[in-house]
């Protein structure tokens, strides 16, 4: 098969909205009967403790989310924000049934020892058409953590064999058998330097840059890196545009100050364009130029992990480009909407000076690369970007509107000019997120009091009419 | 479509095996001049150093794995032992193909709060058909590295949980606050025991486990973790009966040692079956008894790192097994022939005594682990275990013969009993694994001087001779 048969109206935009439904629908409580007994059952073989809702993906379109009691709502939480172009796509669909998906799946190779004819060409077209600028080269993986855990690796690599004197300078015998006992000078002492409220990951080099809550740290082992504070701002920022330039300026000076500082010194700084897990925190523009100002400074990594933010949701490809930077970020890592996951980077000196260092068995999934080459062809067609930087700034204004009308409920609105990478903060989150379920809309939550917008990039205006209305009532039944 | 027009045929073994070609056939030197070209258009883009061979898997079928330039190798290597049954299996081609793996690609969902209705039956009916004896519970990861680290961080939570006076003592304000700065006490002294010469993976938490070669640690940050010796068996095993149990016992009492007098007390001991990337160590089930009690003995968790070994290839479906356990480890580790990966578990204590504990975005995939599923009927239906067992004893005895004949080129040969996980050292190893290739044989090293071999499941007597005759060449030529 393939997909030509399909591919003129699969790859439209207006095919999938067809076979949405109207609007919500909601016919039992959430989980109803049938939604229950999915649940008792799985429970004896997964942990099913954080479960929020079983779902139907088979019933599931577009923007609409269905559950095995037939309950359609709509999804502006989308997977923790990792589905890019909305359930039951026909585009990915095609590309899920064509023969380039069948053979990556049935034959995956060990892409750095034996990778196969096709992987440069599958790179070019998909993953490489949408680096960020400045950026030629990627490192693939598979999910958020290792794609920030290898970018670390690729840091402390760069940083030793700075520190060594190039790249043609051998290891000693010491630092060979020390590392074999996790010790000095082989197991170095360096670090990377994190945000409070960051979130980069749950494995333990990643946990260790994580600062979201408790829960996610509680009885792990971490390392002792440093941790600088992220500018806390006030909203509305057009009435607090002095306060937050100095919240942010002292940010930057803790940055600069742990740099030099820090007994274990950071080889690399990670940030998020938008703290996400943490709350939603946002920074300025200029705050992340002093970021790129003042690691390039004192010769440390900047990384930006566009996890969450990345692949179009903020009305840019990529979150970091909202900031116009003089130079690129030295590492990007990506994930979630990108349905596969890496780092990419532009400086050929981060590639270890040997082969195996940066290394794996598969380092990647072919498969996963090419769904995301049709995620990113679907994105280009239908000029989703620019849409979700459109509906968005009309998300906001209709936000505006309701914050206005219902003072504390809707509390330091925030993500104008972000696409719908939006939230704000109610003083009853939790109850706020369970009653949206009844009213149709699938919402998540952020932080300690943040409801977090994640709609897809098919979201359009009258889906945030939708959207909206059903705030609207969630306030008035709360 | 679907897999019922082909499932009679694509499900027999002999189908696959009659799309193979009748033996190995050069036609250019490896690589070719196609081959080449390929690599150095990749190495744009992509770090070629480790490249080993450039492949084209559409033309690749069965044990053989075809190149550019259309040489077709017997593959004893298999994506570094990660090919379950063959290059373009039917069987899996039809799982590819089937709309369970459709939807599992296009609509992926964030398993621990939007699980499918599927995803029991597809545990039930795939990974946990498979469970190792004892074990009932399934957490899904996605490599082997993060399948160890979250099993590391189950055994942290436990251990500390059990510190703490069992699952409903309440976190502490200190731990709560100290978790944040990843210090003590919220981000415990506790560590994970490996031996020498292992290989658990290369995030940070795995690394530090990991002890096989300088390069795979080097310049990256390790927490201070303990590291025992693994015993060195001497061969062959009934000459040297009494030194190598006293080489067991010394292990097994040093093992104890650090459990009780180390500074960071370790949660678990990790083991390999066989320590695969180190060189292929073998040790006796007695040892392995041991430390199920030794672990036992003093409340610290055992986990059986089976990435390399599981599924098969030692001639029974998890490597374990072969060691007649009083009782069942407490966590088993699986990755590569599975095509997925994560751990099992009986024991319900090693659920977190809250939810978000143990939790990330996606939790596996449920793409990879319907090809599991259909891996493990493959392996059911063709009864490839015990194939696996009755060809590696051939294969074993051929070998045998060979280190007979020529001393000093098979030196320690090993892994008899062991289905087809078999390898032997040799002076010369790059120089015989280059060579192999010449002679049709695609074969992997290990450690600093084994040859060791990886079969595929479908690995029959007839390949076994065709490998026998290569390896004879490769001496006389080297």
């Amino acid at each position: 098969m393939g997909s030509a048969p399909f591919s003129s109206s699969a790859d439209q935009l207006s095919t999938l909205l067809a076979a949405e439904p109207s609007g919500p629908s909601i016919k039992t409580a959430i989980p109803g009967p049938k939604a229950q007994a999915v649940a008792k059952d799985l429970d004896e073989v997964f942990d099913t403790r954080a479960l929020n809702m079983v779902a139907d993906y088979r019933q599931s379109h577009g923007n609409y989310i269905v559950d095995p009691d037939n309950n359609a709502l709509l999804d502006v939480y989308a997977q923790i924000a990792s589905i890019p172009v909305g359930y039951n796509n026909p585009a990915l669909l095609a590309a899920a049934q064509s023969e380039d998906m069948a053979q990556a799946l049935i034959n995956r190779p060990a892409l750095g020892n034996f990778p196969s004819v096709e992987w440069a060409s599958i790179l070019r077209t998909g993953l490489l058409k949408v680096a960020p600028p400045g950026m030629n080269q990627v490192f693939t993986a598979l999910a958020g953590s290792d794609a920030n855990e290898t970018a670390y690796k690729a840091a402390f690599m760069w940083r030793r064999q700075k520190e060594r004197g190039g790249p043609s300078v051998e290891f000693t015998e010491e630092e060979m058998n020390s590392c074999m006992t996790n010790a000095l000078p082989g197991a170095p002492n360096l670090s990377i330097l994190s945000f409070k409220s960051a979130f980069h990951g749950r494995l333990f080099g990643s946990l260790s840059t994580t600062r979201s809550k408790p829960i996610h740290k509680l009885d792990i082992p971490a390392f002792d890196w440093p941790r600088a504070t992220f500018p806390q701002l006030k909203y509305p920022l057009e009435e607090h545009a002095e306060e937050n330039a100095k919240a942010e300026a002292a940010s930057l000076a803790e940055v600069e100050d742990l740099i030099l500082n820090f007994h274990a010194p950071p080889a690399a700084v990670i940030v998020e364009p938008i703290q996400s897990e943490g709350g939603d925190n946002h920074a300025s523009p200029a705050f992340f130029r002093g970021l790129r100002e003042v690691t390039a400074k004192h010769g440390v990594l900047f990384i930006v992990d566009e996890v969450q933010t990345g692949v179009g949701a903020t009305g840019k490809f990529w979150a970091h480009e909202h900031w116009n930077l003089p130079t690129p970020p030295d590492m990007v890592t990506f994930s979630k909407k990108a349905q596969t996951a890496g780092y990419y980077f532009g400086n050929p000196e981060l590639r270890p000076n040997k082969p195996y260092r940066q290394f794996n068995t598969w380092m990647g999934d072919p498969a996963r690369a090419i769904l995301f080459r049709s995620i990113i062809k679907y994105i280009e067609k239908n000029d989703l970007v620019a849409q979700t930087a459109r509906v968005g700034d009309y998300l906001f204004g209709k936000l505006e509107a309701l914050a206005a009308k219902y003072p504390g409920q809707f509390d330091n609105l925030r993500g104008k000019g972000q696409g719908t990478f939006i939230a704000f903060d109610n003083p009853k989150r939790d109850a706020f997120l369970a009653k949206a379920k009844t009213f149709g809309v699938n919402i998540g939550g952020s932080g300690v009091s943040a409801v977090r917008l994640r709609p897809m990039l098919i979201f359009q205006e009258k889906h945030a009419d939708i959207l909206v209305e059903a705030l609207e009532k969630v306030v008035n039944a709360l």
